[in-house]
């Protein structure tokens, strides 16, 4: 899958009780630094003052001094990556962001989505609120703000109340880190003990870097808030069927992570394992688009029979800064991230596994290169279902149109790739995957087009609209 | 006067409908750098999306790639330089700021500080809203956005209505570029033409390096609106006696800059000679504090016949990464700004011209190296009376408790400074400088305490309180 | 095996004929990043004038603007990858070297390593020539200027003649480009076709990117030189038993290259299949330390019939200037690059393959890291054998004294490790894996002791005592 | 003056004995800004060990970091500011070089240029030499090589003994700094005392910094060796008649340093007065070309008695990413450095005092921008005879055929420049401004093409040959 069409959005990180919190918070940043590339965020507390540090690019390179770190003073934190999008002066788009209203200072920290951004927005707007960012988060923090309720837990609860969509959600103010969670649970969001100290986490890789443990997950709907008296949780809205998003388990989660309760790289190699019941091949091997479909591949390799080997080499140097050379190399831009291990594929009948296709443009090219290197067949095999109709839960996929799986049959998908088969994992077969005792627990909506909430007619086109 | 003590509150600049309106603005606050060196930011617009980019630093720094310029589309743009302040993640406070309001996106940019900005913004949080910087600008915009007007010009004149002190602003929106002027005309602001095209600036040196043509200033009072369709004025507001900086004079404005209708450089050179009048030296020579006090030192030397020598010499290389040494240098900050020439100093009975003084740091440890130098005597003189009281119309000056001019007397200042005389201008002395027929158009409220204004209780605390 | 205590010798590209040769070269250099991460340079000519830009860092950072190439003017290019070293400044060690002498200017750039560098030097020193970095390739420089020979290739191959040891060489000249490698072959170097231009590459990977075709490679013993009039070969050293370096297959050169006629991944997969053979293991599954030992796991699970898991997570997003944690997290430096992945580890019997151990320190922090991670056993297989002696042919390895394989037995390096098994692939096992008809063809000099050439008594000193 | 046609050729700081002398050369480089500005370099001792670091840009850039600094090591160390030259990647000619050689390692930073390098480097090339750098400094490190000498000292006379030309040298070893000047002395160089270390410095501006004590020059012809056992001096060549450069008094030197025995600014104070005497004009006001005629301009005041005014406003706050507008703003590079004060010229009959004449541009731009600015009549005043020849000492100036003064007459400049008149200082009146008893003892060779040493034909054309 071709990182550039896809983007999740956003990692966030919390710690409340440690020494040296935005320390912690760097290196929970750092282990979700795949969710999130284009900028990076901390606000920290030591109970008294607010301290924050935002910049572009990645967590090593925003946060690249020892001064930085220690300036962000304070045993309270919350941090965040954000994905990347077009527009270089996007800063304004960084999180968390901070405000200062009636009760002093907050700062929030959203992964997510909200399907009633546009309404909410355009009724502040016409009641005289300004907005600096394009994000829906800060249509949250106006909502605090203008909450009548006094504590701020209630504040946020009335303010929740109000949107729709998904969310996960740290605040910090300086006396309290509050976690909050949509009730339909779509993105995850897990809670963690480091010694006596609390911390959050998109997922659970954040806590194995900084020897944290797993407790649980926050759950669907839960506010958790944390201060110097403890954790409280409350869960002030009414239960909502689950709608975890199955795109984590396929493709955005680190695969030593859990979330939502599973291991990740087990339903990965489970819907690898699947994908070759349903969509068998007549094939010498079967190789990776590296590293997102490793383990489905392996999943492939075992359910199949077929060995695995390593067919493509993906390069791990490629920056911000690349130069594009003016002269004309084919299909560069896969070449510049792919090459394929010839001695691997001549004269074989090749099974590719990739996790998902967005547009086809990268898969196509790669069909090309397998061929160019030798390959007598290509058989490529997908480990999700084609992806028809986009998120507005957090996730930044092209429109409808751009969607290859949209708009064109499988056997059109094939010859448009230059494949030999195409196959794709059945929405069943998916869903087969995960031990949960529902399989309506998921949001399966870019794959199905049924969305678990009501979707507004401008969701997702606050961005495109208003800059 | 030692920079670190006494900043400027901002340069700004602006124009519409000259191609390249970006490039014009770059140039133009880099020809008023020394209004404020923090950071630097434009808002274009090429009448359909507006573009903007902000950073932390030098002009040079900020906006160092073409690449940079030419995103910022358009034939209108404002810009903004920001003065200095702590805290290493301000960036946030670097303008013009840019929101998104009912009626689409509107950036502005200010020049000034409000007296009435503490009771604004807590009236605004009371009733919900969120602030995400510690700027009093951000109010001017929550106030336009809460108007209930149409026109965008009125809806400025609405919000302008309501907030006191001192104001030179300027706003952009796709379709109009506004500048602005508080009643009182604290800040200066100057309407320029280039070709068909109108430019906006703080001072007309930025309108020398681009070959605008100065046309008048823009009135106290005054609301500009320049749009397709041409130039706007109107003055809304209750006419108010003037009061306009004379510390623009002084100190803050470029000598080959003409401010409130009069050249820098003549008021400036005029002060040194009244001061020479006023307070003769028995001396040898002259020298000056280079660059503020050079003009008033020719003014000295001309009114007291004592000739001008250089005798301090300034090092222009000073760049944000000063490296202090850790071994003791004594007097460093001093030593690595000025370096004073023997040859000119020793046995000399020397007069030594600075602008004003602050808080007598740097002007002590001048008085020591002059001394050290070989100056047989040093007579301190200052073109301008004792610093009193502090700024609240947009000069970032210490407490009055860290004014030495508020707490000391003459005699006291010139025995701390180990100076053998010192003598500052009167305020009536000062006033004689201007050729303006009334005298009391001037605010001359940091050497008098008479504010032209009422000063709210918190005034000039927002920064402090809230951050 | 941890990149931080086992090094290689630089990555080479050259290009001859083609039009923007230096952004050829840039890319070459990127799909050589592998081979040296420290610094990065480029020597181009336009036949009149020689170019040359080098710096520290990555090839993308150190190249990280179009115009740095456009300077690069010209149809021909050498460009070299460095390998890192200590110390801050070391600028001057970076190659390509560009030097002024009789015939004009001549740039080189080398992969390995003399091993009578003392000698030459300290006779050089005698006679009274300087050196101005610490590399042993401002030797052969030094050689080519004294020489009396007439043209440049003999000179160069008078140099030649006089050193001893590993190399492979571009020169540049403004009409030429000339490749060299010594007679036993130690480095790789690969000549190939883009067009009508001839490209040079230290592997076949580079050649894969610009779209260049592999022709063969650089003979041991072969001068060649490019010009405007082609290419043109002599062999003017006595033939030598090759000696290949085995290392070069074990772990450094990417699994997509073909180097001394053999495919690297194929090597490499057989020295896992060996590995297996010889070292077998009763366990549940068998994962890699990623990435350099993926192909070779393979390879075991073939070998073994033990299923691959995938049971540490890679993280790619190290940079330069990460910040170490004040605060102790045990065994950071591991956990910062790797993640065991819990659910495929618990109770299981774990086989993990490594390419090769040298200090032992990062792979006892694995053993540990799986353990925690749940692992019931850890079956630590290494798919060469044990290094016992460093390499005085250009791959930085720590002393002998720090080679853990040469102070200790496998028992006791098992006990070291914490590991319930251990086992080495042996020499004979590891030879077997080549195609090519003689074994001894190859360097097993860190394995075995066994140098292929005399050792001067001060090889791989020079840096140590110079500086 | 322009700066950007006429450059210095470096700045020298050197240090024994002192604890952290890396940080002490840091702060003298600081002050000696003014002598190069592209480069910076500094190599330290502790005796044991030498550490060196070099980078491109202002001192303040190169050295940006507490670290940088804490890294060189040692009570002993040299640094050198280097001038602006053409090329991106010229960092391989920033000094101080450091080579190692037979004796171990040396570094030397050069000020001046030698006048038989041509035939000094042809001979070694023939001989077999090689050569990284297109500086002459290199040569000498050669020589010194070279020497069958014993003692450093010994080995250093006997290179120097072979070179012609300008030479102020500062070499560092581990165990001893030595400082050496040619015998005609044309480059400054003085000795100074810290405490117990002794300081040497191309200007005594860099001694006040950092509170050292001027003790007397480093003779013409003098080596000055600097160990733990104090200092010793030799003059080993044969006396020569002095050529000081009097081109450090015109314009390079800072007016707070005393060079070759004199005041800086007392001298330049002179050439004012001498100027007027000679060349008076009948006018109402005097101005200076920003800051380097400034204490010329107070001369010439005084000698017409005609006022000085500030008539043009230099801006600081060029740096060197400054972007050039695409659109036509005319004489764009005059204006972003200096800006007319309208108010002072307007109607005025005006004398504009510069330093010198160069190529002309600049100061054509300058008389343009002053009419334009409202000056009814230009009188240029040039503070120094017409520039005729080229300088082979050092300094970095065009071309003969470049040179207005070598190929106009005054008249055809003074048209050529648009002014009213045009007035330069006579080679005797320059001559008279000096106290020293022989005005011989000056090296006037571009303004009146009399070399005090003979030429090589090749001189000056090493750079524009080789690269």
């Amino acid at each position: 899958m071709n990182n550039k069409t896809l983007k999740e959005a956003c990692g966030l990180f919390g710690v409340f009780g440690a020494p040296k919190a935005s320390e912690l918070t760097y290196l929970g940043l750092y282990a979700l630094q795949h969710r999130g590339q284009e900028g990076s965020g901390i606000v920290s507390s030591d109970g008294e003052k607010i301290y924050d540090y935002k910049g572009m690019g990645l967590v090593n390179d925003v946060f690249n001094s020892q001064e930085i770190l220690s300036n962000l003073k304070g045993d309270r934190a919350i941090g965040h990556n954000r994905y990347s999008t077009t527009g270089s002066s996007s800063l304004v788009n960084t999180q968390p962001i901070l405000i200062t209203y009636k009760d002093g200072q907050l700062a929030v920290a959203h992964n997510g989505n909200l399907t009633n951004a546009f309404t909410l927005r355009s009724r502040m707007e016409k009641k005289g609120s300004i907005f600096q960012s394009t994000s829906d988060s800060e249509i949250i923090l106006h909502l605090v703000a203008q909450s009548n309720k006094n504590a701020l837990v209630e504040k946020i609860t009335d303010a929740l109340s109000q949107v729709q969509g998904a969310y996960s959600l740290l605040f910090l103010a300086d006396n309290q880190l509050i976690a909050a969670r949509d009730p339909k649970g779509f993105r995850p969001l897990a809670l963690g003990r480091l010694g006596k100290a609390w911390v959050v986490a998109s997922e659970t890789c954040a806590f194995d870097l900084i020897g944290a443990k797993y407790v649980r997950d926050v759950y669907p709907g839960e506010i958790l808030s944390v201060s110097s008296k403890g954790l409280k949780s409350i869960s002030p809205f009414p239960k909502q069927k689950h709608a975890f998003c199955i795109f984590e388990f396929i493709y955005f989660a680190r695969p030593d992570s859990k979330i939502f309760g599973e291991n990740v790289d087990k339903i990965r190699r489970r819907l690898g394992k699947k994908l070759a019941e349903e969509k068998s091949a007549d094939a010498d091997i079967v190789i990776s688009v590296p590293d997102s479909s490793n383990t489905a591949t392996l999943g492939y390799s075992e359910g199949s029979g077929i060995k695995t080997e390593i067919g493509l080499i993906r390069n791990h140097y490629i920056g911000r800064t690349f130069i594009h050379p003016d002269q004309r190399i084919r299909d560069f831009d896969a070449k510049i991230k792919y090459n394929p291990v010839k001695g691997v594929l001549r004269n074989k009948k090749v099974v590719v596994v990739d996790d998902s296709i967005v547009r086809g443009t990268t898969s196509k090219k790669l069909v090309k290169m397998l061929k160019k290197a030798g390959a007598k067949e290509v058989h490529f095999r997908v480990s999700s279902p084609p992806i028809k109709s986009p998120c507005f839960y957090g996730i930044d996929m092209p429109t409808k149109e751009e969607l290859i799986g949209s708009n064109k049959s499988v056997e059109q998908i094939k010859k448009h790739l230059g494949a030999d088969s195409l196959g794709y994992l059945s929405v069943e077969g998916m869903l087969s995957t995960s031990t949960l005792t529902r399989k309506e627990n998921f949001c399966t909506a870019c794959f199905t087009g049924k969305y678990p909430t009501p979707i507004e007619k401008n969701t997702g086109k606050l961005v495109l609209e208003k800059r």
